[in-house]
């Protein structure tokens, strides 16, 4: 599955290139782990976070719309976004990782919404002034924290139990 | 404004280290951007959105939990998280942009809850094969064209004619 | 601005009948509530919740769409529909009581939208077995114990601690 | 499937009462239809949307809240109530019609947080001046002007290409 949206797409993003036992920020080397992650989908290097950011300012600051992108104004707007998302997987009950049965057009689709809801939570947290990829490395230490792995691994119901 | 939340806050999250000007994607160096930009606030570089979604993925596979993120139930989750983030703005009224008014463990909530947004959103493009930032650059690339700086330049009319 | 829109859809709702003071559900009939009460705007006694439910059921047997709509695909269409709801608000800023700025158009989009929410909200009820109108009746008991009138009348701290 | 769900709680929502069949709003009487809504899962008769409307404006005035209950404090408020939901729905994968798997105490929960729901929407159609039932009266005429039934009976095709 993964190896057919590679070759489809193979110019814009490379799988399985991603080295993790030598990141710096890798939580976790073990021989499971690593099988897992074998032909996982990877992203790209960039844009990074920041770099969305700086974009996003200067096509509002071009337009002259920094008056309308207030908190709430981008929270709503956030909301509307994920309202899209939803649309797309609303009629058709489970859907499989990767997506086997939908066509490319609605791919496409599916990748502009998730964008746009990517772009307006940057420019929320901006004007909120939240650090977001600093916020997520706190946010992911206390997850680690309070989900120990090997207290919680593999069972459901300690999962609903932790998650709830 | 801006000037003022840096000002409050310079410990926590001032990264004036942008250097926009010869930022390779920069998209527009006009003089009166460059203004409006004086002071905005930034993220960090890192991390990037790869390096979130590796994170993310080593956390979901140490605790064996991917046989649970599937696509919709991701969808839903970040669903939870917008809301959670919702609770945190919905007896406010209007926001003003840095949040003047609230108080540290206030921001600090809502990072929290930013993040959770991000994490999920970043977890569900990966299992949608969708390299969410490659796609962010198609999707900003469609709004320039879609919203012509000098067609829809400071109106609210415009703006909500285009926008709609 | 209340009495305008009544003037404009008189033949559809009535307001100002409550007779709130012999209604069998009041809760309350204190002078304060009466007065504050006076001009509220009401909504018609028809359809109510059961024959909502029911036009639902019919329109979707006859289309033979019951196959699609499980209780997820139904949440994730209720999600939808708030999001088209909260772009009707996203630019906008506050809003005050009575929309005094909307136009006719944008108010019929704004009632076709909040009832899609309504349809769909009715519809997973039905799926899920749960009697809507009298789980309200319950919910509602649970907030009066919950939020004591007289411990947080008028009080946003309070407000805020309580519902938070 | 609807037989069984109503055998198995039956003591606490049973409500085949409805006769359909001489009811004033009844859009459709084929034989079809009939069938397939014995032993569908119905609601009470009470409250009405205006009762709760009433209800919900007395909570709010003995609270001296309405300060609080803006048209988009209401909206963030109900989408925060819909994340809620969300959150019953996210890890479970597809769930079947009436719920087989949840407990009672699953249940209950989930009652209260559509009632969270309902109770805003209301209450923001309130503050909007929307008469919520007849919007819904209105909605359902188009729907059915815009997907024929004979048109789109029983097709995936028909139905997403309509619905999209």
């Amino acid at each position: 599955m993964a190896m057919q949206q590679n070759g489809s797409a193979s110019d814009i993003h490379k799988h399985n290139d991603r080295s993790a036992s030598n990141h710096p920020i890798t939580t976790n080397g073990s021989e499971e782990v690593e099988h897992q992650q074998t032909g996982r989908f990877t992203f790209s290097a960039e844009p990074n976070l920041e770099d969305i950011r700086r974009m996003q300012a200067e096509f509002t600051d071009e337009r002259n719309w920094n008056q309308f992108h207030q908190p709430r104004n981008l929270l709503l707007a956030l909301v509307g976004e994920v309202g899209e998302v939803s649309e797309l997987f609303q009629w058709r009950g489970e859907v499989a990782e990767g997506l086997p049965d939908w066509t490319e057009p609605e791919r496409e689709h599916l990748a502009q919404e998730l964008s746009d809801v990517l772009i307006y939570l940057v420019e929320l947290a901006e004007k909120c002034n939240v650090d977001l990829p600093r916020a997520v490395l706190r946010k992911m230490a206390l997850n680690r924290l309070k989900y120990p792995a090997n207290k919680v691994h593999g069972s459901a119901k300690k999962y609903t139990e932790y998650k709830d």
